[in-house]
Formats: C-alpha cells, structure tokens, sequence
C-alpha cells in the first residue's frame, strides 16, 4: 500500500497508527502541506484526492484484490473511511470491541475528535481565520484551544464514565486511541494545557510507548521537516 | 428509541433519515438550540450528551438488549456513531455496499460531510466567528459559502468519477445519500448556488421525494418553529 502523508497531519497520523498496528506494509509518498504553497493544490494530487486533503491511501498493491493485468491505483479518502476500511479488510487485531454499544462507544470518540475538533484547528482554518478574519496570533490560539478544550473535556467525561485505564476502552486498545494520541500530540505542540484531563493523558502516556504508536510519530517520518 | 433532536439541525436530520429507512420506531425529544440560551447546555441534557450536542439516541427502549428490571437510559452520542450502530444492529435493508472499498467511497463521501463541512458551519462556529472575529452577516456568510462549495465540489467529482445516478453510489441507496441531503438543505436555506453541482443536484431532487426523507425534513419535526 502507498500512503499519501504529511508528517505533521494529525488525519495521516491516525492511519499511520492503525497500518502499523493491523502490521500492514506500507510506503509513504510525501505531500507537503507547506512547502512549494502546498503540495496537495498540485494537479497531479488533486487526482489522487479531489478535496486536496492528507491522508489518501492507494490499496492497490501486490497480493491484493484488484492485482493483475488490469492492477490501477485504487485511492480511499477520509481517514475515517480509511480506517473502517482497515478494519474490514484486515479483522486482526481487532480495533473494535464486539459488542455493538461498545462499538458505538468507541465511535463516538473517534467522532468527536474527527468532526469536533481536528477540523476546526488544522492547516487550512488557522490560515482561513488569520487571512480573512485578520486573526493575530493570540486570536488564533484561544480559537485553537476553544475548540480542543471543549472536545477534550467531553471525552474526560466519557473516560471517566466508563471506567478506562491504559486505553479509552477499556482493557482494549481500539481506534479510538488511533484518534486520540494524534490530537494530544498537535494540543502538547499548541502548547495547550492539558492537566484538566488525566484519564487522557494516562492513556496518552501509555500509548505512546507501544512500537506502533512511537513508529507513527511525526519526528520519525521520512518526510519531517529537517 | 428515543432521539434528542433539533428540527434544524443536519446531523440530527441525517440520524432521522436512517432511523426512517430502518423502519425503526422513535420518538423525538427537542433539544432547541436557540430557545432558553440553548437547552443542549442545560445540565440535564450535558448529563446525556456531555458536548451539549444533537443528535444523541437512547437505544434502551423495550425489545432491546438492556431491557428489564435494569433498564436504564443507554446513550449514543455523534451522528456518526449512531449510524454506524444502526447498520450494525438493524441490517436490512443494506445502507452499505458489500464490497469493502465501495464500503469505503460510500463512508468517504459521509466523511466529506461529516468532517469538513458541517462542523465548520454549524451554530455554535457561526456564534463564535460573529462574537470573537466580529464578523459582519457577510463575511459569515462568506465562510459559510467557502467550506460548502469546496466539500461539494469534491462530492461532485467524486460522483461523476463513479458514475452516480438516483443516488450516491450506483443504484444503492447508502448512507451517503443520508447525510447529502440535509447538506443540500442546509446550503438551499443559506441560499449557495447549487447550479456547478448537478450530479448532487439530482441525487437530492430525487431523495427528497422518498418518504423517509421527507418526513425527516425540517418542516415536518414535531419541534419546529412556528
């Protein structure tokens, strides 16, 4: 599998996690999201994902079902999509409990990170705000740290509920920590204070360590920023 | 089942379209966004929701799996994990394709939505860009119009790629089409020209005349403004 990515995406840094953890083979095709005024407004990209947008994943690599003569780029968008993607076509280790409420558990958190708070903080909203809201700065981190406040404190809540430990479900490492230590490695970035919420950042602490997760950093991706 | 709703709100709407292609029986509790400064920050509904957001469905109705003696409200928050719940739990009729990467074109589409339009353009965004960027209704309704064409414009190249017709993908009604459609509701109400996007033109014209989504629409919620 290709993996289109930029080191820094938060979106990339999630599939990054789960194709480690699902232990699937994959490349990295660098779009810088910054340099040459963003590689992903390229025409050649924008075939590849028409929203301009990381992360894009090409499963059409050998062994796999659309191989053979007729063998083209097949492209999954979304990192959602992506993720349930993995999920279905490689079922272990299982990144989702059994039981259907539990799924939805689990779904919920990715959910609130994934609708709630990266899309309002990444790249093209911070430049959007600075650019046609003359944003300085300081305006620019409190809208930052808005919305990442009121989506961490959401999840404490449901963390706390529901009794968790090392992982946000239970004693099940999950998609949901796929989604959950990419956003706590962008709020520790922005500087954001993330005391409030000790069951995130138990499980942040944990994750971190596993090979999967530490892989997937950004400082370790071929295309970081030297 | 028991929804707390919004009559306007697309994220609830969509779960209503579901819940109506399901056939399952519900009934409405209206969270009105706006009235009384709000009722989804109330401490009652933070109790079920803790992002003070809708939709939030309460599966613990009778005939289903918690109930009895122990019956108690059971909670799922995030439009997306509703729905993904209730294709899990209510199979038939299908709301996604068999095969895994149509699985994931349909869950790309819902994530286009999901992700990078909605939460840019909802009511507590649009609160917050007035009151903290002192936008002007033009400048808001720039914004607005700014994410709603980009994300539609990706849609539409994804469906003419694919071939759409009646619906998002192929002759299937999906889960995508559950949430296109109240995003062209929502785009009609803040009056977007729709005319660059004929394929999601047709894709709604045709819907919108289905029962299970005409009696999702807005107008016809038992909480509507009068």
């Amino acid at each position: 599998m290709k993996l289109y990515s930029y080191f820094r995406s938060t979106a990339a840094y999630r599939v990054r996690i789960v194709l480690n953890l699902k232990q699937i083979n994959y490349t990295i095709v660098s779009v810088h999201l910054v340099r040459n005024g963003g590689e992903q407004h390229s025409v050649e990209y924008l075939n590849i994902n028409p929203q301009g947008l990381v992360p894009s994943l090409d499963i059409a690599a050998p062994n796999f079902d659309v191989v053979g003569p007729e063998s083209k780029p097949q492209i999954i968008t979304q990192s959602g999509a992506i993720i349930e993607y993995l999920e279905e076509a490689f079922p272990q280790p299982a990144l989702l409990p059994i039981n259907l409420t539990q799924r939805a558990y689990v779904r919920t958190l990715t959910q609130i990170i994934a609708c709630d708070m990266h899309p309002l903080n990444n790249l093209r909203v911070l430049h959007y705000i600075e650019e046609s809201f003359d944003c300085d700065d300081t305006e620019k981190m409190t809208w930052y740290h808005h919305w990442l406040t009121s989506g961490f404190a959401a999840i404490e809540v449901h963390l706390i509920s529901k009794g968790s430990s090392h992982y946000c479900y239970d004693d099940q490492l999950t998609i949901a920590d796929a989604y959950l230590i990419p956003q706590v490695y962008n709020a520790l970035r922005f500087k954001l204070d993330m005391t409030p919420y000790p069951a995130v950042n138990r499980i942040y602490q944990h994750c971190i360590q596993l090979p999967a997760f530490s892989d997937a950093a950004p400082e370790l991706q071929p295309d970081v920023d030297k």
